[in-house]
């Protein structure tokens, strides 16, 4: 089958790679009806993050589920499924408190840019749409598979809510779908911090009522006089830098909470300011296959269109061109079809 | 009038100074009935915090109120009170989500170890005991003052309740106390690490269940062991440094709860270990007087007996033996009588 490698910085491949096979008898292997690039795929792309060898891209994906191993109970061939990133048991105690992304199975998915995926721990991993969907749904429910999830758990994290203030740093597909939920959420008032026309219009559009285009010292000020000077109730984060990391902490009142869900590169955060912020802080690789049931629900019935976020929709063959778009912020985020 | 003032590291004089003066309207001026010797005031007293000049010390405090300011409406003179090391007014919306410690005009509290003391923001600062306390409870009001309200703080930050396995970093007044605020808030199982045999005594009347003598990452390991490998629900850390906040934050587990009150001196936390630990972490200055009514009524009550950390009873003029015990960890706590 076809399959997105990378095999150094900038070089990204669609390549014969071998076709997934049950190995564990919780496994699934799934059919790709789409997928698409991450913005954590862009860390080794641009050559932050280490690349080992050639390495199968990919971690989003719906697709409908052509086999499953024997001990896979609930999850059938034929059914469409939209699934996590990090896979789960679903019966492990962290699973059950609700932290699937830390489940003690969990393993990080890789190589969905491709035709066919090997999902482990299907049942728990998996969910199934409640019949085969629309064409128009599958980019939303593609969505749901990370940075809806993602953007939801910041906003969660963040106790977004009614009544609420909620400032959303980072204008990527995350961010943007960070408003999105904390609409969904109910909060009074949703600061989207961004420079980009077009992404300051998606913001609106899911949900943002005012627009910040200051960054760093100057972007927290703003948001303090936003906020009869004292900084937002909840801030998500959803870049993952050092400057993105305390402009948040240092956006959010006393009693406040900040939602991380930026992967963290380099970032030191100084114990002293942590305490003297008196904020709550709480974010990491969002538990997505919790919120799926919902996410699923509310896309089905069209209340939600996170797929909104795809402005660039490429055959798999196209995946060079999808990462170098999104590498150079052209594209927010670029869906694949293999 | 007599009072404690750091000259320089470890030369602390009880010596005269200024009587203290009503100087806003909103202000009270109480006498001491007790007052004691804080962990925090050790970090200038040993040179790690720096010595500026000399230095009025103290921020605990117990006594009976003898001039208010004219726009002081609630608090009496002949009142018996107790107050917190952060004054707060009471009325600004940081007070009102539950942070008076973060007050927007917070001032931290200092020069209380002396006869007197001026206390800013009377009214939003100071709780009034039902009648003047049985000498018996006075170690104990004075308790809630700080330690018994920043160990509570503690254990309320880490969610502490029924259910959950609580680990206490550190054996100092505050951890002890969070061990005694987690059993009250209704914590299953309670984790002391302590390598002193008093302390671990005192913990273990508090309501610790387990004592871990291990530190750091061995610590860890064995929190971990008696916690099915997941680490506990809730921790909390009343140190402060740099091994202190990772052993808290390693011996949580996923979605669990660390809660931090040791004021952080040179703490840095990497952003990648907090992200793919996902825990909770929220800390800072305590906000005792919100506990203060409720900590009181349980004081007055006979139901808790937090007076119990003093383990050292001096007159204020032998306030330098009392720093001496503390530094040389000889005493957990030491109270000062004016």
């Amino acid at each position: 089958m076809r399959g997105a490698v990378l095999h150094a910085p900038g070089d990204i491949r669609v390549e014969e790679v071998e076709n997934p096979q049950i190995t564990a008898p919780t496994d699934a292997v799934i059919r790709l009806a789409a997928t698409c690039v991450c913005g954590s795929d862009l860390w080794p792309y641009r050559g932050i993050a280490p690349v080992e060898g050639p390495t199968p891209m990919g971690h989003e994906y719906v697709g409908v589920v052509e086999e499953v191993g024997s001990a896979v109970e609930h999850i059938k061939p034929g059914q469409f499924v939209v699934g996590s990133f990090a896979t789960s048991d679903g019966t492990c105690e962290i699973c059950l408190s609700g932290y699937p992304s830390s489940c003690v199975h969990r393993v990080f998915q890789s190589g969905t840019q491709a035709e066919r995926a090997r999902i482990p721990h299907a049942d728990g991993t998996l969910v199934a749409t409640p019949g085969m969907p629309d064409d128009d749904l599958v980019p939303s429910l593609l969505a749901a598979s990370d940075v809806l999830g993602t953007g939801w758990f910041g906003a969660v994290a963040a106790e977004a809510g009614p009544g609420k203030t909620v400032a959303v740093v980072g204008d990527g597909a995350v961010g943007l779908l960070a408003v999105l939920a904390a609409k969904q959420l109910g909060a009074e008032r949703i600061i989207a911090m961004s420079r980009h026309a077009s992404r300051q219009k998606l913001a609106s559009e899911f949900g943002a009522t005012d627009i910040v285009t200051e960054r760093g010292d100057e972007g927290v000020a703003r948001v303090k006089e936003l906020t009869g000077g004292l900084g937002a109730h909840s801030v998500v984060e959803a870049v993952g830098t050092q400057e993105s990391m305390l402009q948040a902490v240092r956006s959010t009142r006393p009693g406040g909470h900040v939602g991380f869900v930026g992967v963290n590169h380099d970032v030191t955060l100084a114990g002293d300011e942590l305490f003297f912020s008196q904020v709550h802080l709480h974010g990491g690789p969002a538990p997505v296959r919790q919120y799926l049931p919902h996410l699923i629900d509310l896309i089905w019935n069209r209340e939600i269109h996170p797929g909104k976020v795809f402005d660039l929709d490429l055959p798999l063959d196209r995946a060079a061109e999808a990462y170098q778009a999104m590498d150079e912020r052209r594209a927010i985020k670029a869906l694949l079809r293999p």
